[in-house]
Order: structure tokens, then sequence, then C-alpha cells
């Protein structure tokens, strides 16, 4: 956050950062009723107005910024010309494989969604290679879309359930799926539309974390735990505002921390480990809904039959709710006691039940977290919704393109 | 990392970042065969020779660097003085109250320890105010012994088993001392010696880390985690080379991560905690040891006859050892798995039970971290042995000074 402790001030890479600094103040402006001008970034930042100009020229010319129609302000002299981030020039996709979905997801520059669909269906049955290229055709016919009304599609990203060797892979290991050692990336870029774009894969849990911080989520906390409950349980931890990926990329993998050293056996080979008690699976399991015929309506269906029972007061569908609540307050309170987080966001399936789940999970947090009574940690739901995950994958390009512009320009 | 996002280049603050960058490399090349000379800095930083040379002599003059004998070099020219950390000037001061111990640690810069003492006795008995004029006695003592032979106290940073509020205070909570809310600055600068200095408070599994972390320890690590083992379990958690303190500076508190939902009362108010199977209390009731004899002869004593039984092959010790290891590795993997470090240190009494205590952290690290068959998870003692957290705190003190020399020097 300071200047690199071992070198002195630097030159080189101004240019580039100045450009990045200006499209963060407009990009943030972009989200206020009053548009920064030129002036306004100058006087933001403290470069010079020729240099604002001239960085803002570059990125009009890039079809990153629009110029609004000249306001007069209440002061004297010329109106003033508000820079906005311009949605209709370049998009960024992403995708998503998990268990029992294939989805895609379509951003602009703005991170307004333009597009999404999810396709339920069992990816166990389905060989890693068969599940890319279904999800890539997807991609494929979002990708033309965008170009077919003059967009530019600045990259792809692919949601995974695992350990991923983010940027570029291979994916190490899904349990869940039953995936390990896969080339994602070669997989997926056999596919021609997307063989010319970049295309990285990341962590689920990490990119649904992210979208609930760039939405501005988590109540405003910028040291959060974001869960996400789907067959498997992942979470992306945000600390001081940035994702902690861990020495390898893998870290959050909270699905398979313990909830009691014997219980029962895990698809990860050990036992007793999260999943088990708060897993969808677990959860359908407890609650008498038959799995099978729950899977095969795909995920989402099946979390909407549990919401409808427990709203109704089906006595065995709350107790099953409650208790994976408490599996999961037990183990979150474990990560608030290891990580000093204020705040635990419930994404995934755990949003639509956090009704009935939150409170179980908030209990737990209060009895178990040493800190709480001088400062209570706050349980609740995301504010993205379900399909976090895969809005995370878009997201996180149009991301790559604000926090790096001058990268971009060179590809484009 | 880099320069701050929303923040063009900035000159204010420039010259007392250069002097610690200076610092920094004398400090570096002090612990080489050959301590870098002016030329050698300036080369190193990208700074001028005379920028360097007049920050050289600031640093002479303050007692912080000293000019050592000049040296022929191969090639031709001038002999070159070479610089390093002047040992004999300014000393830091570290305190420690623990469940039934107190302790004092004295280091010259260089971080070598000039004195310590370790007073054993059970801290519980004794109302805070009590322990910390004892623990400031023993202090001012040492204080007074290098104002003596002419050196400088930089300042006095005490380690607390609990919830502390660093740098300031209060400790919030220490649940194993039976403390509450405590002003411990305060209570500590009653002492006159004392009321001079800067007096700092910090959790002493942090310090224990930071110690580890100084001396270059967790074989190399950058990101790990170090277990203090004592009547309490504490964590410190480096990533990426850094202490990760959270939100209120209250990570790490591993002792109170649950190993079995149902499990015994905590002292904490929760049950089933990691202290209560694997705390030195814990260890000492499953050896079948007396755990009130144990601790009337003070904590280092009653893990030396319990790793003594452990030699000699006594089964029932053995299997304690092994219990707790087992407990210890369940909630350690959780970490693992949540943060994805590479390494995990055994400190505290866990150091000298590493031989059997260890190999049952391993087993289950092995067995539960998802991503450990691509990348092993090191398991391995502490480096700097059990006064860990006392070294920490007399070695934070010092560092402050080699941090932010500026500071010093205006104090000074």
């Amino acid at each position: 956050m300071s200047t690199p402790r071992n070198e002195p001030a630097r030159t080189g890479g101004v240019r580039e950062h100045n450009l990045a600094l200006v499209l963060r103040q407009v990009a943030q402006g972009s989200r206020t009723a009053t548009p920064p001008s030129r002036a306004d970034i100058a006087a933001a930042t403290g470069l010079t107005r020729a240099t604002v100009s001239s960085l803002v020229d570059v990125l009009v010319g890039a079809g990153l910024v629009e110029e609004l129609a000249p306001v007069a302000r209440t002061r004297a002299g010329r109106p003033a010309t508000g820079l906005a981030l311009r949605a209709d020039a370049v998009s960024g996709v992403g995708l998503e494989v998990n268990v029992d979905y294939l989805a895609v997801c379509v951003v602009d520059l703005t991170g307004a969604v333009r597009h999404r669909r999810v396709v339920d269906g069992d990816q166990r049955t389905r060989t890693p290679a068969t599940a890319l290229r279904r999800v890539a055709r997807l991609g494929a016919r979002a990708i033309a879309g965008e170009r077919a009304t003059g967009r530019a599609v600045a990259g792809v990203t692919i949601a995974l359930p695992g350990l991923v060797q983010a940027p570029h892979g291979p994916l190490r290991l899904a349990p869940n799926l039953g995936w390990r050692d896969v080339d994602v990336v070669g997989l997926l870029t056999r596919e021609p539309t997307l063989a010319g774009l970049p295309v990285t894969i990341d962590n689920e849990a990490d990119l649904a974390a992210l979208a609930e911080l760039y939405a501005g989520g988590a109540g405003g906390s910028t040291s959060f735990v974001h869960v996400s409950g789907e067959v498997g349980i992942g979470a992306g931890i945000v600390l001081d505002g940035r994702l902690y990926r861990g020495r390898h990329g893998w870290s959050g993998e909270i699905g398979h921390v313990a909830v009691r050293p014997d219980g029962p056996a895990c698809r990860c080979g050990a036992g007793g480990c999260l999943e088990q008690y708060a897993g969808q699976e677990a959860i359908l399991r407890a609650a008498g809904v038959p799995a099978d015929a729950a899977t095969s309506m795909g995920g989402s269906s099946a979390v909407d039959r549990i919401a409808g029972l427990a709203r109704a007061g089906h006595p065995e569908v709350r107790a099953a709710l409650a208790g994976a609540g408490a599996a999961l307050g037990l183990v979150v309170a474990g990560a608030v006691n290891l990580l000093d987080v204020d705040t635990v966001v419930l994404g995934g399936i755990y949003a639509p039940l956090a009704e009935w789940i939150g409170p179980a999970v908030a209990a737990e947090v209060d009895r178990r977290v040493l800190g709480a009574p001088w400062a209570p940690v706050e349980v609740r739901a995301s504010s993205v919704g379900p399909d976090a995950a895969v809005l995370g994958a878009a997201r996180s390009v149009v991301q790559g393109v604000l926090d790096d512009p001058a990268s971009w320009l060179t590809a484009a």
C-alpha cells in the first residue's frame, strides 16, 4: 500500500499507473449524481489538467470512457463536460461449471448484466471435455451476440468448484465433480470463438466473494468471509478490501473443515467435513427430500422447494436447516476466531435459505467468537444472489480492464 | 506493495522513507560476510551517493550505524568503509505475563539477546495490578542495567495471552488469566522507569510468530501459521511475509476453534475448544501428571517432565501427546484449508514436545488439507524456542526503530 520498501520512487510505468488512476476516478464518478469533469479529476488526483486531458483522450479513443453533454455548474465559467464509463463498447464474459448446472453471464464495463443463462443438469455424469465443450458453446453464443451489437469482448473467466491454479490452470481437484488435473483452458479454447480471447479460470467461491465486493455488499465491510453453499461449500476471504487467495490460490476450502473428527466420510477422502453437514445434498437428505429427485430438478428448483417447505412451517425441513446452520456456524466461528473479520456473508443456496439457516449460524458465532462481546460479528445474506460466481467471473474480466487499461489498449 | 492506487507519486516523507531504506540495507548487510559500503547502498537502492552519504551520516550520528575499519576490495580505488548496525547504543525490552510465569528479555539493535529472565509462578492468583507491578519491576531492573552500560532503551512491549487492543490497549480478555478490560499500559507505567518510555502491548502468539519471522525461521516460508501452546493456545498468522492481525488485532484465536461441537466446557464460555484437548493442562491431565503439582512447578518444568516421560517410552504420556496432536492437527488442517499457507510451526510447549505431537499433527494435515497432494504442508518445530513471545516483544521494539528511524531520531 506504500512505496515498495526496498526501492526508491520510480518513474517507469507512471503513465500506465496514471491512466488506471484516471479511469478509476471516472468509474467511481459514474456511480454518483455528478460525473466528474477533467478538472474534477485533476483536483482529486493531483495530476495536472494537461496530463488528465491527454489521458482522458486516450480512454475516450479506446471506447472505455464517454463524454456526457456539458452541464452548467453553479459557479462561473464554462459548462463542465462530465465523463462516464462507456457501456456499449467492451464486455466481459463469465462461465461456470458446477455440479448441477452450467452458466454464462455477460456484463458491460459498468458491471451491468447484459445477458445471463443457467442450464440445469448433472455434470457428474459428463466427462470434463463434454461439460467444458457445452459451457464453451454457451459462451460462444453469448460472445457472438455481443459482437453482433458492435461490442468487443475483453475476455472470458470460468468459475469452477475446487482447487484451481488461477489464472491459467490446471484445475487440480473438484471433489464434487470428480475432476482431477484438468486442463480447463486447453479444453475451453477448442471452441474457436474462445481461442482468440484471454481465457482464465478461477475458484467459484472466490469469484462469488469478488462479486459481493464489487457490488459494495457485505454491509459495506472490507473484511469478510463469503460462504457459498452449493453441493460443495467454498469460501472467499476478503481482507482489507482485497480477495485473499493464499499461497497457491487455494484459500477458503471451508467445506473441508471438520465439524466432528469422526463424522461421515467425505468425497475428499477425509471425514466429518462441513459439506457432510451443511452441503446441499446433506440438507436435502436431512429434510427428507429425495436427493436424486431434487438434483435432477436442478439445484435452484430443489432449493426453492426447501424454502417453500420451510416457509410453510414444515418441522423436518426447519430442523434440517437449523442443523445445517449450527454446523456451518461452528466452522464459521472458527474462521472468525482465526481471521478476525467483522462480517460473514451467506451466499449460494444459503442466501435464499438465510431466514432459517442464518439464526443458527449467528448463535454459534455469538457463542464461540472470543471477540464478539466487544465487536459483534454481522451474519448477513449475500446481496448478489445465487449466481454470484458467474457474475463475479464476468465482472472480474471488466475489472481487469479497469485496473490495467494500458494492457487492454495494447491487446485491443 | 505498489504506489497507492488513488494517489499519484508523492514527494512528502521521501527523506524519512529513504532513511529507513538505507538503514534496512545496512541491517541486511550486517548478516553477510561483506558489510555494504555507501557505494554499495547507492548501487542497491538507486539513490545518489551524495544522498546515501548524508543519510548514513545521520544514522551514524544517532548511534544506529557504525563504520567498520576500511577493507581493500579486489578492484582498484579507495578501500571501502563497511557499514553495520551498532549493537551497543540502542536496546529493546520485551515483557510477558503468562498464566504460570513472568518474563523479561532485552535485545540489541541486531536482535541479539542481551538479557533474559523467566520467573515461574501462577499469575491467576494475583490481581492484574500485582502481576503487572511485578513484571514492570523486572523490566525496570533490566532497563537500569542497559542504561548503566550507556545504552538507550527504545521502548517496552509486553506480550499477553488474549484479546489485545494493540498497541496501547486495553487488554480485552485473557480467559486463562481471568483478566478482562485491563488498562495494561496504565498499570505498567506506574513504575517510574517505564513511565518515560514508549510502552505498547501485543498478543503473545502474534509476537511469537514475529520472532520466528525475524529469525528467518519456518523453513524460510513467508506464509505460515505459528501455533503457540501454553495453558492457552494462540496462533500468529504470517501471510506473504507480514503478520496478519485482523480487523481488531484479534486474529489467530485458534485455541477457541472447536474440535467437537459438544466437547467439554471451556473458560471462554463455549465448549469443545481446542484448548480443552491440546492445552498444557489438558495434556497433563491426559498424561496422568497432576495439574496442580505441575503448575506449581512452573510451566517449563512440567513440560520437561512430560518430555522426559515420553522419551522414556511412558505409554500413557505418549498416548496423551498423540491425542493432543490429533486434536491440534484437526484444527490446524482447518486453518490450512482456509488460509492456504505452506508451513505450520509448532511453538511454545509444542516445540520441546514436537517429537511426539508433530507426527499426529502432520497425519491430520496430510489427510484433511485438500491441496496437500499437490503442495505438501510442512509441519516443523519453532526455531526460536519456548520464550519466543517475550523475544518477539523485545525484537518488535528494535524493529520499530529499524522500520522508522526518523521517528526514533525525533523522540531520542
